[in-house]
């Protein structure tokens, strides 16, 4: 069997999301490649988490030829595979239809900057695409959805924020693994959370300082990183 | 003992309510019927789920003669009787109180379709009777909540739109059988509580576009369908 | 030792609020009466639910004198006691600070009815007391909630309302029993919750008829009851 | 190895942070100090609470020396001794990211005590920090956020309101102890939902009475406290 490793780290994000409180049902899907082989392991359609074993995943390649697996592939495989070719530094996509996350999605927000603890993880406002056009939905769709967020991203580096949000539709999270794409999506919940929190108790509530954005990012992420055993 | 395969399941819905956190006490109840022998079975009434067994069900004809049981059927049977006659394509009914269901039943809105989460099950919003007359309240109660329902699917294709919402009281779900009722039932709470998050976050939110609502119906329902292992 | 069936279920009550997520810590209290020998238990003050006997309890009379127990009783033994000597009927009472119904007491709003749930178990909307006065406070401040309560029960029958809030701290509940009472507090803390997230949708949703409201209470309560197995 | 008494209560206490939903992931940290040593146990950076030890815990002076360990302290030690210096008379600090607590600190709202659970522990409302500065945040910032609670706690008495809200950030606690520090963020959780909960069914919802605070919080605190056993 193909990429045994990446089988099973990629079917312990799929379980992630429903310990995390992500997923219920057949709901949400991660994916992980191996860019060496340009091969993407991703969660089969509709098979319960519950049941669901390494062997089950679906292997693809770039173009979304199934290269090992006797069941179908989750039916957003093709949105996945456009993240993969778009954003060539991320080894692991995770979607999700969680609770504070789709929300968001559902209102066609953007999921703004109010406290270290979003600035911790996501350098800047979480951005939410455009609701989709009736074409992109009735043509290529799953393909239309991945490339609906790309197109949200210039002049975003999808190394400092890793997440988006379809409009009507819900969150995707990457990262440089199945792993972490797994826990940015846990992340991306919890600060979708918190903002919806707290624009309760004020509506206008002003997304924090760059100053600060910088300062809690940079502790985690990047050369100057001090958070952590290094 | 009659229909034990249909007794098993039922009673297996009616546990799935509590597991799901739809139902508290004695709150809630879920049905099935036999199309071939004309016989329903139901939960008895105010029976705890933790001391319920499969030979507690009550076993009536569709015109709500007990023909096996020593309890007395759910005081919501005639309810789950008016929806098996006007529906006849449909195996099994759920009754709960479950929290964001019931909310949108006690504001008297319909739970507008929202996202793609709502649009993979509910083939557009789903309905709310109008409050029941003092008459329809003081005469056949059950009954009358059961036509009320019905009233209100006039227009709508039941096998498409598995749920509604009783104004001042909360949701009635089906499906092919019991237990796809009682998934249905926590699919709807997961679709009510994330359009409750969504509009508070943005009370004018549009419903998706009814290509999106299409596009996700139809990936999962229907002779196109291409989600899940076929 | 006295009265150790009536221990026994008073501790089980007190429990019962840990179990249901109704009390973190020391919070809450619940008691039970032994009308024959005019005898309450109670549970004893910032004593943890963890170690709790059902000896710890402590015994008092109508009037707060400690006729058996080591330990200080609850700080609002006073409360109770008004309630057991005004409302001649009841043989439990419950305090907790839950969310949502604390939350209606720190709003001095009353509970509306908005839907058969609350319907069901109180009849119609729960009162909250006027915030209690200075002088009330700095005198017998404990008994004096009691009587708040009391006096705002002109009119309503404390056996068809079987919970208040006081304005600024939280629910008081009784019913039959210790056990009953606990069972009120759970129901009440549901109900809020759903009237909480109702009018959050529709904030003016209306109470539900005077019908609706008499179907459900009198299925459930009084000689007419049907719900249940009798 | 030092102070292991010290090490094995800052341990639990960092532990009792996620087993009351504080904290997720390495979010959160808790110190103890021991004031006749002069050094402080702090959870050490970014290790997941699932693996962390007592010997992991890192020992420092009041002026950040490290005097034991192999790990890096927490990113937020300097926050944590400019507490232990300027407030004598406290033993332990905790800082979370709790949902609630955190989404006033990011709506840059004190708590209002709006009823007796809050004044049980809090004595008056929560206070909230103004947001730092670019110079305060580019500085010495962990260093900075200490100051700004210290400066905020003018005319306070930190041993009555052992909590603040640093404004875009998060809570710190404190207490007798860091297991004191930690029942008081469950607490500060607790009260920051609950006035949530409040102020969305009554937004002009007002505090409590001065009588009413000091009644509750006389009862637990000080000389002529009557709560619990003595």
């Amino acid at each position: 069997m193909l990429l045994t490793a990446l089988r099973e780290e990629v079917w312990q994000a799929n379980l992630e999301l429903v310990r995390r409180g992500l997923a219920i049902f057949t709901f949400g899907n991660a994916s992980g490649i191996s860019r060496e082989d340009g091969l993407v392991a991703i969660k089969p359609s509709g098979v319960p988490y519950e049941t669901m074993r390494p062997e089950d995943l679906v292997v693809t390649t770039l173009d979304g030829r199934v290269v090992e697996g006797d069941l179908r592939p989750s039916s957003d495989l093709a949105t996945h595979l456009v993240l993969y070719r778009a954003f060539g530094a991320i080894g692991g996509v995770v979607h999700t239809h969680a609770r504070y996350s789709t929300a968001w999605a559902q209102a066609g927000r953007e999921i703004p900057c109010l406290g270290t603890t979003h600035a911790d993880t996501f350098y800047g406002p979480v951005p939410v695409t455009p609701p989709l056009e009736a074409a992109q939905i009735e043509g290529a769709y799953e393909e239309n959805t991945g490339l609906a967020i790309v197109e949200c991203f210039r002049g975003l580096d999808p190394t400092e924020m890793q997440a988006a949000l379809v409009a009507g539709h819900g969150p995707f999270c990457w990262g440089k693994s199945a792993a972490d794409a797994a826990h940015n999506a846990v992340l991306l919940e919890e600060v979708a959370r918190m903002a919806w929190l707290a624009l309760a108790l004020n509506p206008g509530a002003p997304p924090i300082s760059s100053a600060l954005l910088n300062k809690h990012f940079r502790r985690k992420h990047g050369p100057g990183a001090t958070y952590g055993q290094k």
